[in-house]
């Protein structure tokens, strides 16, 4: 019997998809983002949409190949939209990709989270330790959007939540995890510290992950090549940023370009994965 | 007898009025844009102002020399700002323009739309030509927000348009096309491809066009002038990038150093309009 | 008896704890500067959180440790928000910086910025002259969210909305004012013009202020402390852009970058401060 497989060739493959395909991927995120989201996904090859109109979500959806969820800057009026439109993708088979941002910061916070997960739950979650611990129902001391423990302390968190949205789950951080249900489990090492100096790199990663799910049916494996794919170009922007003597503001742009830009020998050269269980 | 004549020259005064004159830009516009269109409107030399809020959008007018309409991410209290603002406007002579993101997309935006033109329509409408066919009433495949035809195809369209609002038509595209209901037609072939890279450069032409629309009080001018403008600073971006090896981070900084730092001599040499009926 | 100093040396402090103790910057800001706001508070080593819905403002003040309310885009809501979290900060000594955007341009506008002054008034209050002179209740001719005077005509207005809210206000302009109520006064000269032609950068400052106002609890010295510092940077960032030959694209990225990297002897060397009164 041959061992399962997930290679750097594969999820270029899926990187390609994208790239031709160019998904619509319907963006219900947070203000602070927003700008960011749409133009990571411009520069991967999707289309990004963002609308939030309880009137049109349903026929939005009804145009789009992937939805995405982020709760950043949530209100009434947003989280109903998202549980309409979260309905509207599980129905039609839609992958819905949740980013619950600032899990465990306020209880409001919580149980948005819990009404969104209760039901057709997303396909996906992707969020840093802290919100995954939150929303698989440990409690942890939250400092705002930013984790306060490693991505390895949420590993069995994570393999809960899967289990419980009968999905995948992403935990980022220095170490990306991701995560299913069924005991698959997959590490990458990619990325860059700057990565934290720039506001959305994680919900930029959630949209990717979107775009992903949106031309590759195994969405574990999809959530894998959305993140390497990131990890990488970090990795890339990284140097670029340190060779011009650049700071978080040259970092923003030069992540951008190398979304944008990144080639399949550079990114097969790069890819740190690891097939912990697969 | 003369022949009307819309030269480089003639546009690049009404870039040197917006220069001096630094017009309030009011703009009801999106989410997504906001910051991006802000940055593009003091890049030319205007001053922009956001404000949505129904109580104070007639005063906000009132002081303003120009409104500019975006439905991108429109919901209920908004469109029933953008109404009042434009009514007020139009009560004023303020001119009007709306930008119909993503028309034809859902039933809730057509809604809108109709609802926005139906009685003092905007006296400028832009949109891809998807947005135009639909806002003009023909039936069109839309993929999100971007066009899924060539401008050229959407100037019957356009010339229905203008004659039902009494006003001007842009369709951005390839080429962009300035249409109005006396049967002028004026040509555009500038910008570049990357401007599909980077989210809201559509807005930021309305955005423009508003602006031009504050000094120029021949609208059709105005419009021409805009889309001259911002495709002639999308060429020089466009070189910029190239030349540097970068993406589309890059692009769109350097298309807002572009618009910001274009000179009359590259303008004049590099816009390449076309009067097709005039 | 020694005179009462405030030294270079003593902002660089306030620097340094803002980085090492990275605090929680909550802010309710408009939805135009929100992402380039929390790009900024990022490169200056605080953490951003941006959260405006009423069910979870006082838990989010709760875990912060400075609170920025921000009027640019305000709605109902928005102000609704805005003043339960300032009473909820005020009562438990968590500092409050407003940022009274378009002061004097409606009068809705007006009427929600005497709600926030009127009891439980912010500590700190940052605007342009003409914003300023509009909140201690002089009748200015405002243009949109420019100034129409320069920042020196604002002093006598200042000073008397100090002792109206008990607390600090700033006057940015060519020269950026801080007055306190006691008759402190200090000048600072950097920055520049390039600032003026990039949204927000006034807003930045004014979440700068609340970063610096967490960690420096005299809150004058905090407000010169980041007044100083996004100075510096200013003047850093322009003569990365002239000698670059960038526009205001480029500005705003070397402004970020500036912020992120300005180190001790630099800050030191260029920054112009003087104690008017102290």
């Amino acid at each position: 019997m041959m061992k399962h497989q997930l290679t750097a060739e594969q999820l270029w493959e899926d990187v390609l998809s994208v790239r031709t395909q160019s998904p619509l991927v319907h963006s219900i995120t947070n203000l602070v983002v927003m700008n960011f989201n749409a133009n990571m996904l411009l520069a991967l090859g999707a289309s990004p949409i963002m609308a939030h109109a309880i009137e049109e979500v349903e026929e939005m959806v009804g145009i789009s190949q992937a939805l995405v969820l982020n709760i950043g800057t949530l209100d009434e009026g947003w989280v109903r939209a998202m549980g309409v439109a979260k309905k509207c993708a599980r129905a039609k088979g839609v992958p819905v990709t949740l980013d619950p941002v600032g899990a465990g910061a306020t209880s409001y916070r919580n149980q948005c989270i819990t009404e969104l997960i209760s039901s057709d739950p997303p396909n996906i979650i992707r969020g840093n330790a802290s919100e995954i611990m939150s929303v698989a129902g440990l409690a942890v001391i939250t400092k705002g959007v930013d984790s306060s423990v490693s991505s390895d302390h949420a590993i069995e968190a994570a393999m809960t939540l899967a289990r419980q949205i009968d999905g995948f789950v992403c935990i980022s951080g220095q170490t990306d995890h991701v995560i299913d249900g069924m005991g698959r489990h997959v590490s990458l090492s990619n990325g860059s510290q700057l990565m934290t100096k720039v506001t959305g790199v994680g919900c930029c990663a959630t949209a990717m992950i979107g775009a992903f799910s949106a031309v590759q049916p195994d969405w574990f494996r999809a959530t894998v090549g959305a993140m390497a794919y990131l990890g990488v170009a970090g990795e890339i922007a990284e140097r670029k940023t340190m060779a011009t003597g650049g700071g978080a503001g040259s970092y923003q742009i030069n992540l951008l370009d190398a979304v944008n830009l990144l080639d399949q020998e550079m990114f097969i050269k790069t890819v740190n994965l690891e097939l912990t269980k697969y």
